[in-house]
């Protein structure tokens, strides 16, 4: 007898799982359930259609229920909720649209059900219409509304990459927009001073980005919608859209006794097997290892949702494939800027106590005497003996992706920062410089480590007295130019060896350029010309600038 | 005392091993030879000087010896040929300009004199002006030349990336080009039905492309140039640029009786040094270590020869890095298509006998629902049985970069297939899809190893006759209209079981779709249905149309 094999979710995890059970398996049967109206939506376009980016709404819809029966012989059964699963039986229950519940059976089930946005208990929401953007009916009704209603304004709660996507779109389609984000940087996965690049870029495309800012309450007043601030403040708006993140859909597996994590996701071995043998979970729903910090982690990403879909398949059909952890490698385009991060950052490190070195390069995204290269700055995170590589953000408008990925791929097989010197990376002027950034930033986390240069960071640096350190700029008068450190001497770099005998032996010396590189040559120099209390603050005033004038 | 290092080529290997000697000694002695006139230029930027994509020549100067001596304290040499080494003194002859000679002792010797372009002795060459592209000197002739004479035609001898680059930009210029290429395709790092999609674009960019002739004789006729082809074909041109190759330069490091490879390089250790132990020698002079094949190889690449710098400044410093071997990553724009490779091709491996599978993709750049995606095309190169990747070719316009670096990475760390499947990119809709095109090679290249599908390739099939086999177009009506196989059926792969029946069991049965997902979709039910005599067409008929009609 065939076995057959139920699937809960036919979107990314869901479907990606029953078309490859289907290539391995011609009789298999399977069936999928999807709750609502579509399946193998594209989850991650639904901004873009709000601002016409993608211009079809059938663009969307990357496989539908006809196809998968005559492509795959899937018997797909959207509006069909399962409410229940009976794990003693192996059976499960089935909500129709139309309220007819009926049962079926199975032999192995999937839980791809995804994460559902958080709606917070604000005063207020219930009165409002506050939209969330999960699926293409989500979007179809945002999009409704501003059609209809020709909105004017929108506010975006939450600062992550969805609300920053949204706030985007919309406001490419003309809607004046604010993002309110409580904490004080948007892009979580980003440590604030590489978050405090976009801070300015977002402002600078006429979003009102509000941080530090919660929204305490909601008020209907005829059309509009009044958001009453933490701090008081009250914003009037057209159209609200709840963005602050998402948890994992987890009723069924919690009521069928499944074991659930401490972080509220399903937790699943390396087969993607729950705590009943019988059924597997994939995707948004589940805890994953953490590549990096080998805890337990919670990565809604649809890279890892569609591989786990095909690695799900390959188990039940017996063969051996495992899923080893996810790293978190995400990226976003805000703007002109992209915005990119893999493995931990520092937020992570310090609260697990993982020790940890960091270094800030930028770099340009292709040779300096072509045209179009564009800055990138990169910071890289790295363990201090062997130099593994422990994670990296990049922003810029340029190069980022391809950045993001060559180190993304150094730290899948737990390479370390020599590792990323020696990528051999194609090189041609319109592509890259001969050594990549990537290569670069192997270099100088190379100087940090092996105590070639000590560095400060840019918040050491916020927090001196310029009376009792010497701080010098080694950059030239024009770049200099009404962008300094206050209180800092100016000695340019190629000035430097004449003016050794007027620097202080006595006192910390802190030396600075404009991306660190000539900041490094100086400490060099001086190093070793007997000076000993001498640092070169990270990443330059590039680091320094955003970060605490941002 | 200090160590006095003395340095022969001040460009892309001298300059850098200079700059971090100094970094790293203070005190060192540290000189500079340079035959021309520039140091530190961008060779790679050459080409792009003629179009005018690089407007300013000075942004074509990287460094400058004045430059050199204000940072770094470095002595460099400009028209100062080393014209002999006496390893025994450890001195060096150096002949200026002016005929002025002298001798300059060293404790360390560093050769990084590059390689020189071919010239070839066909009769008549000496005749007329044929030029050849190395430095700044060379391109300010070619522009000269062209500039007074508002030259109308030129001749690029030599389809490598050079002869590329060069045609590209003399085409943007305005001067209609002919490439002549003795063999049968452009860009010998790529295969040939790689290089195939090239030709096609070539020509249609108005540049005219001679392949399988070569140049027989030159003649002078007036202002013209008469190409004689060993065809009997000739071509009149203005201008004659010659672009077959280059060859170590290794005059010096013969005459001094250093160990010269078969290949015709300078022989080194993995500490860069010769087999004089003060003598070391870096970049297009010497032979590297090929990473896959383990052979000597020369692989004239700025990443490699600028890498080397820094790895033998260190060395001479006392440092323990090593330089482990080169893969020849190398990437040219070529008009609007984009041509890279990594790792060994099909002829290096069936030269040396190494056994080998290859995979085919086509896919999107980015996210299909996404606008701006565009094509590329990889070829995977890979051992059966562990996997293990040999090599790589990407065509494309778009992604190109990105993708040949995420699977160069794989290769540096001796990585497989499943490495490719389970490297976690960075993926939004602008940038990648939730499996990007690296993964997807990756689970391609896994099915032909385990046997989940038999590929045959594309001179297989073109050399069958249809009426042996059976060969069945699983595309849809439209994909087929005038282009298909001649000779096979039509089943579109929804309606293939429906046609189970009708098939031969005891016929081969070659089963093609557009780039071979659909065709292995069919495999998987054919094969699952008793079929045992299927195999499916590598890449479809996107590999298939150019390689065989292009
Ligand atoms: C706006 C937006 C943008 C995004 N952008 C990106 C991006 O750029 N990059 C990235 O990596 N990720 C992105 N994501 C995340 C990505 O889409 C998810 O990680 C991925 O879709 C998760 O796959 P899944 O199968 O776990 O869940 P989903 O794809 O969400 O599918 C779950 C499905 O299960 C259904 N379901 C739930 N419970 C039941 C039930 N009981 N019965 C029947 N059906 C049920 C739901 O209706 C849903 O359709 C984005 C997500 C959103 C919402
Ligand atoms: C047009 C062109 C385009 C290129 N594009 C690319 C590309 O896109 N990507 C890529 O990876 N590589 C590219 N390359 C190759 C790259 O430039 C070389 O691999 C790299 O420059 C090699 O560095 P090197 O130090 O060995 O030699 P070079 O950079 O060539 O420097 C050698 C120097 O030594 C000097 N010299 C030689 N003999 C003596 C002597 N006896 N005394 C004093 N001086 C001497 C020469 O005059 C020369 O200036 C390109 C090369 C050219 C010419
Ligand atoms: C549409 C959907 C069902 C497709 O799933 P899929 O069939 O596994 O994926 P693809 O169509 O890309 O096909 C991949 C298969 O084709 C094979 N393939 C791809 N290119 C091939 C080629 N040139 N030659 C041979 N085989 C090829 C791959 O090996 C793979 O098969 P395998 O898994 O058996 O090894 C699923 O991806 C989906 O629902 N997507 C939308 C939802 C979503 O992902 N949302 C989140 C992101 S927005
Ligand atoms: C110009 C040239 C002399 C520069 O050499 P270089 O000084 O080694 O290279 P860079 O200026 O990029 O500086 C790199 C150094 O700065 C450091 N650095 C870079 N960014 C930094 C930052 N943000 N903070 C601190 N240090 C930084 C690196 O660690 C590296 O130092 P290290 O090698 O001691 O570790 C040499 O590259 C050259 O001649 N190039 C032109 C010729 C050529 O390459 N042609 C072929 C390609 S067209």
């Amino acid at each position: 007898m065939s076995v057959k094999v139920l699937i809960v979710g036919g979107v990314a995890g869901g479907a990606s799982a029953a078309a490859r059970l289907r290539r391995l398996n011609e009789a298999m049967e399977i069936i999928i359930f999807e709750r609502g109206e579509h399946i193998s939506y594209a989850n991650c376009g639904l901004p873009y259609y709000i601002s016409g980016v993608i211009a079809e709404r059938d663009a969307l819809l990357v496989q539908t229920p006809g196809g998968m029966k005559d492509r795959f012989q899937i018997d797909v059964r959207t509006h069909s909720e399962v409410t229940r699963i009976f794990p003693e039986e192996r059976v499960v229950e089935v909500q129709e649209k139309n309220g007819h519940i009926y049962r079926e059976s199975y032999d192995e089930l999937i839980l791809s059900p995804g994460a559902a946005p958080v709606r917070p208990p604000i005063p207020g929401i219930d009165t409002i219409e506050a939209f969330v953007v999960r699926n293409v009916s989500d979007i179809d009704q945002i999009k409704g509304y501003i059609d209809e209603q020709q909105q004017q304004t929108a506010v975006v709660v939450g600062g992550g990459f969805i609300g920053l996507e949204m706030a985007e779109n919309l406001s490419e389609r003309g809607v004046q927009t604010t993002i309110i984000e409580m904490s004080n940087q948007v892009m979580a996965p980003l440590d604030f001073e590489m978050a405090a690049i976009l801070h300015d870029h977002i402002f600078s495309k006429g979003v009102n980005l509000i941080l530090e800012d919660g929204v305490k309450a909601f008020d209907k007043e005829e059309n509009k919608t009044i958001i009453t601030l933490q701090s008081g403040e009250q914003i009037q708006t057209d159209l609200t859209i709840i963005a602050i993140g998402v948890r994992p859909e987890i009723k069924l597996a919690k009521e069928a006794g499944l074991t659930i994590g401490d972080l509220g996701g399903i937790k699943v071995n390396e087969k993607l097997q729950s705590s009943d043998p019988h059924i597997y979970a994939i995707g948004d729903a589940i805890e994953v290892k953490h590549l990096i910090t080998g805890e337990a982690a919670l990565l809604p990403l649809a890279g890892p949702a569609n591989k786990q879909g095909r690695i799900v398949a390959d188990v039940i059909s017996g063969r051996e494939s495992r899923y080893k952890g996810t790293q978190g490698t995400s990226i976003a385009k805000i703007f002109d800027l992209v915005a990119a991060s893999t493995g931990a950052n520092e937020k992570i490190l310090k609260k697990l106590g993982i020790s940890y070195e960091i270094s800030f390069t930028h770099s340009a995204s292709n040779a300096g005497y072509y045209p179009g290269g564009k800055r990138l700055s990169i910071k890289l995170i790295f363990e201090r003996n062997e130099g593994r590589v422990l994670g990296a953000q990049i922003v810029g408008s340029q190069g980022v992706d391809k950045r993001i990925d060559d180190i993304a791929g150094v730290i899948r097989r737990e390479g370390t920062i020599y590792d990323l010197q020696e990528l051999e990376l194609a090189y041609a002027p319109p592509f890259s410089s001969a050594k990549d950034p990537v290569n670069m930033a192997g270099y100088v986390a190379e100087n940090i480590i092996i105590g070639d240069v000590r560095t400060i960071q840019w918040y050491e640096v916020q927090k001196m007295n310029p009376k009792d350190v010497c701080i010098i700029d080694v950059r030239t008068e024009v770049e200099r130019r009404g962008k300094f450190i206050v209180g800092s001497l100016h000695i340019p770099i190629d000035d430097l060896r004449n003016h050794l005998s007027e620097l202080p032996k006595d006192k910390d010396i802190v030396l600075y350029c404009e991306i660190g590189l000539r900041g490094y040559l100086a400490y060099r120099i001086l190093s070793q010309h007997g000076f000993t209390r001498v640092k070169n603050l990270n990443g330059g005033w590039v680091t320094y600038y955003p970060a605490v004038f941002g």
